[in-house]
C-alpha cells in the first residue's frame, strides 16, 4: 500500500523548510542513497547532493528572500522511476526540463514532464552517454 | 541492473516524436498504467492521461510550432518513487513544481525539485487530502 499521504506530508515539511530558512530541516529532507537534482526559477540545473545543499544553503542564507506558501500538492506514484533532466533549445529561447519515466511491460514511458524557462546555457558540456548502474 | 541508456533512449525518442510533429509516437511513449502529469510552459499544469494526451494533441497539431532540440540529458534512478506537483507563492509571483520523492529506509526523501514561472493560478481548488491507494 502506498501512503500518498505520508509524502504530501513530507512535501509540506519541505514548504516549512523553505519559509522557515531552515537549512538543517531542508539537509534532512533530501536523499542520502539517491541521485539528487535541484532546478531553481532563474539558475542553471544543479545536480549532485553536494551542489543541491549548497544551492539550498545560499537561498535559505538570504535574509531578504520572500515567504513561500504550497498551493494546491497532487501526488503520483511511479513504482520504479527514472528522472532525466536536460535542455531544449526552441529557435531562440532554452528551456530545461524534467522528464519522469516509468517501467511498464519492461518499457520505459513517460510519466510526467515539466518545462519551463532556462537561465542560461547548460553548464556542462554535451557528454558522452552514461553507463549503466548496478 | 537499471540500464539509463534505455531511458536516455526513450526521452530521446521523446524530443524525437515532439519535434517530428507526431502525435501517434508521442501517446505511444506515454504511460498507460501509471499516473501522468504535464507542466509546459505557460500552460497550467496538466494532470491525468485523457487531459496531457489533448495538451500534446494541441501542441503537436500546431503547423507553425517552433522546431525543438534537446541538450545534455542526464538521468538519475530513483527506485520507487512518487511525484508531487504544485503551485508555490512566492508574495507576488506564481511558481509551479515538480517534487520527487524516493523511499529510503522508511522515510520519503527528495530526490528533485524543479520550479518556474506558472501559467496563471491552479485551475483546480485546494483539495482535500488524496487518500491512499493499494
Amino acid at each position: 500500500m502506498i501512503d500518498l499521504d505520508a509524502v504530501l506530508a513530507v512535501n509540506a515539511d519541505f514548504y516549512t523548510a523553505f519559509a522557515e530558512r531552515d537549512y538543517a530541516a531542508m539537509d534532512e529532507l533530501w536523499a542520502r542513497g539517491s541521485p539528487v537534482a535541484c532546478i531553481h526559477p532563474g539558475w542553471p540545473a544543479v545536480t549532485g547532493r553536494d551542489a543541491v545543499m549548497a544551492s539550498w544553503e545560499r537561498i535559505l542564507g538570504n535574509a531578504n528572500s520572500p515567504a513561500i506558501v504550497c498551493l494546491s500538492p497532487e501526488a503520483f506514484f511511479c513504482g520504479d522511476a527514472i528522472f532525466v533532466i536536460c535542455y531544449e533549445r526552441i529557435e531562440g529561447a532554452l528551456l530545461v526540463a524534467t522528464n519522469i519515466f516509468v517501467r511498464e511491460d519492461g518499457v520505459w514511458r513517460l510519466a510526467h514532464h515539466q518545462s519551463g524557462p532556462a537561465a542560461g546555457e547548460p553548464e556542462k558540456p554535451p557528454q558522452t552517454p552514461p553507463g549503466t548502474i548496478h
